[in-house]
């Protein structure tokens, strides 16, 4: 089978497996995330090893030109489509990030995220610590993955359980979008200061020097990532005065592409963290609707499936044996650091005990920015794989435990299971 | 710069590029696609040769990790992404090819563009001889390429001199759409025969028992896609009731992409085929607007500039000087062959000398399926990289030619002028 048949058959299964698993996982409870992760895994070399496929593995004698030679590998294609489906991904969190509501949901709310990206931070880096990781800047990076809740996993848990628009409800909705933004910023930081520091310095200290220019470059492209902001609409006007097709939306790709780039080659930032600005800023814009609507569909229905499946095709499960002790204690950190981080703060910022406990439940579950934040590890070699395979059973086991323990703690209602996941899946 | 950063700058690069190209065109009364196909050879080693400025040619140290040295090189992985785009085009050309409306326009369009498929695939097949090109296959391949009209540059002319709803407009329109037709019908036995008999009787010779072999492989395929037609109803419900996001166009691109890869490995005709007929049955579904609306803004602001700007990448207009004369013979016969083709059967069928003449003159544009076939010829090592140049230019010449021509056939009428480009992009 020729190379290009091989993607279209991947592609195919890829999509199908992916959107399977969400409806089989949505049958028992579980979000669609859920599933596509697991889906992922068993596909991946962990059960199936489905790249080792004969039908995969390599490529047979099909073309016969001299172009034929040089057709490319699947995982690492996958993997591209994986990470421009990131960007695609981030630029529509940014897109629909709510700046408005996230100024409204409140002091509580953003104490809650704020107690829920400190402690895990600190408390997942320190778990690394004691396990033999250098604290520069692996350590500091596993925290990292740990900070962000996934806003559809709580958001489809609490209209499962009739929560949705409960005080606590909207507490933990917004507490997830802004921590979302904070473990962005948190990443952002952590790549640009480990960069500096692996520059100048070796892995282990930080040359203050290194680091004033770093803090530099991040400033400027902010900087100028907000003041070219201003420049999206008349950008964005004039496209559509061009009388090419989709004009508006390519005009989007390409700011969302060019600040992604510029993330990482001047602001040293991540290019995911560069999407989200891009997102934001676009959505301040008159071209908000169209372009999220342009750009929505074929991100959730190929890109995104995609994303999901390559996870579990870069992980190892296997691999975690030799990492028992350490992926346990990681899962158990992650759970405990974000009851007890969000919790407390919602506490101290006015709620009563209960409701604490029920935002800080609220907030266990992990998604899509943990993996976005340590498939990004993986990439740049800051963290090895198992940490990698690791980071992914977080993700599952936090989404797997947040549906019974928020049954636990909220009080039972009847009726209002609504299905309703495409206006979750909005959210990041 | 590290692998990704450079596929983000090359596609914020080709999106920019291509849009405002296609811009530049119309403001120049061309076709948006003549800039963008204009565009990708100047970008391409034609020209500047993008690929291998040191931005894009060479992967610097930017990865620091184990997966760092698994990057792929730029250009066979924008290939892959424009094959993609290609079956999703040809999937969106088949939902929006009208059944109804081909049986309308009826006899004159249909014989015209029977006239104007058979005749190109004649003299193209003799001028390659001509020159020195076997008739098996490369011959009957390099008139192929010469037998599909595109829709959408007669469509865009035909608005701009006000012609669009004149009796020879609604003839060279149905035409055009039907000739893609024919045009991809060729292409697929085509594609058949020649793999029947390269893996039989050698490059020259026809097996008899191996070409019904490949017929029973035709029929099989054709009658399985018609056959499994009528389950595309029930399955894109289902779908739709499974409450994941987007699930009913992840259900479309699935069955896209299993038709095309099926049309290639069980059919033996091209994938692209496939992914048309897949169009095609989807279309008679109640489920066409929503794939439509899904699938084609990211079509056509990423995947289609993405698919002219490698053309011009894969083409080189510099090795075209050592054959000037064949590739001067062959635009012209472009040119006449069409003119000739559908305008004496439109005569015969019953149209005037006038209207003949305009119709067939209306017929001369080639585009996108034009460079379809031409690069899977490329790809599938049919015809060499000279001939897919030629090709490239025949598209340009003939869509350069049109709109004077027809302006100087058809009578001057005012106003009328309308800028629909949106519109007109959503045929193929």
């Amino acid at each position: 089978m020729s190379h290009f048949l091989q993607l279209l058959l991947l592609l195919s299964l890829v999509i199908l497996v992916a959107k399977l698993a969400g409806a089989l996982a949505g049958r028992i409870g579980q979000p669609s995330v859920f599933g596509e992760i697991l889906a992922g895994l068993i596909l991946g070399p962990t059960v199936l090893d489905m790249l080792g496929w004969p039908v995969f593995a390599t490529i047979s004698g099909g073309g016969t030109g001299s172009e034929a030679g040089e057709a490319l590998p699947l995982l690492p294609l996958v993997r591209d489509l994986a990470d421009v489906g990131v960007v695609l991904l981030m630029f529509v969190a940014g897109l629909e990030t709510d700046l408005v509501e996230m100024r409204r949901v409140g002091r509580v709310a953003f104490w809650s995220a704020f107690g829920g990206v400190v402690l895990p931070l600190v408390l997942g880096a320190a778990t690394a610590v004691a396990f033999g990781f250098p604290l520069y800047w692996q350590g500091i990076f596993i925290g990292t993955i740990l900070t962000a809740t996934s806003v559809s996993i709580s958001a489809q848990t609490l209209l499962e359980i009739g929560a949705f628009r409960s005080r606590e409800g909207a507490t933990i909705l917004g507490a997830a979008v802004i921590d979302d933004v904070m473990g962005i910023l948190v990443l952002s930081l952590v790549v640009a200061l480990a960069k500096a520091s692996s520059g100048a310095a070796g892995a282990s200290g930080v040359d203050v020097r290194a680091l004033l220019l770093v803090g530099g470059r991040i400033v400027l492209y902010f900087g100028a990532a907000w003041a070219c902001g201003r420049l999206i609409t008349p950008v964005l006007r004039w496209a559509s005065s061009l009388g090419v097709s989709q004009a508006v939306l390519a005009g989007a790709l390409v700011i969302a592409f060019l600040y992604a780039w510029a993330a990482e080659y001047v602001g040293e930032v991540a290019a995911i963290t560069g999407a989200y600005v891009a997102g934001v800023l676009v959505a301040q814009t008159p071209y908000k609707k169209d372009v999220d609507a342009g750009i929505h569909p074929l991100t959730y229905s190929m890109f995104v499936p995609l994303f999901f499946i390559s996870i579990g095709l870069q992980a190892n499960g296997r691999e975690l044996g030799a990492h028992a002790g350490f992926t346990v204690l990681l899962v158990l950190v992650a759970i405990v650091s974000k009851v007890v981080g969000s919790g407390v703060l919602a506490r101290l910022a006015g709620f009563d005990a209960r409701a604490s406990l029920r935002v800080g439940v609220g907030m266990i579950s992990r998604g899509e920015v943990g993996l976005i934040v340590a498939g990004y590890g993986l990439t740049n070699g800051i963290i090895p794989r198992d940490v990698f395979s690791a980071s992914v059973l977080v993700v599952l086991v936090t989404t797997m435990v947040t549906p019974p323990l928020l049954r636990l703690v909220f009080p039972r209602r009847a009726g209002e299971h609504v299905q309703m996941e495409e206006s979750i899946a909005h959210h990041p």
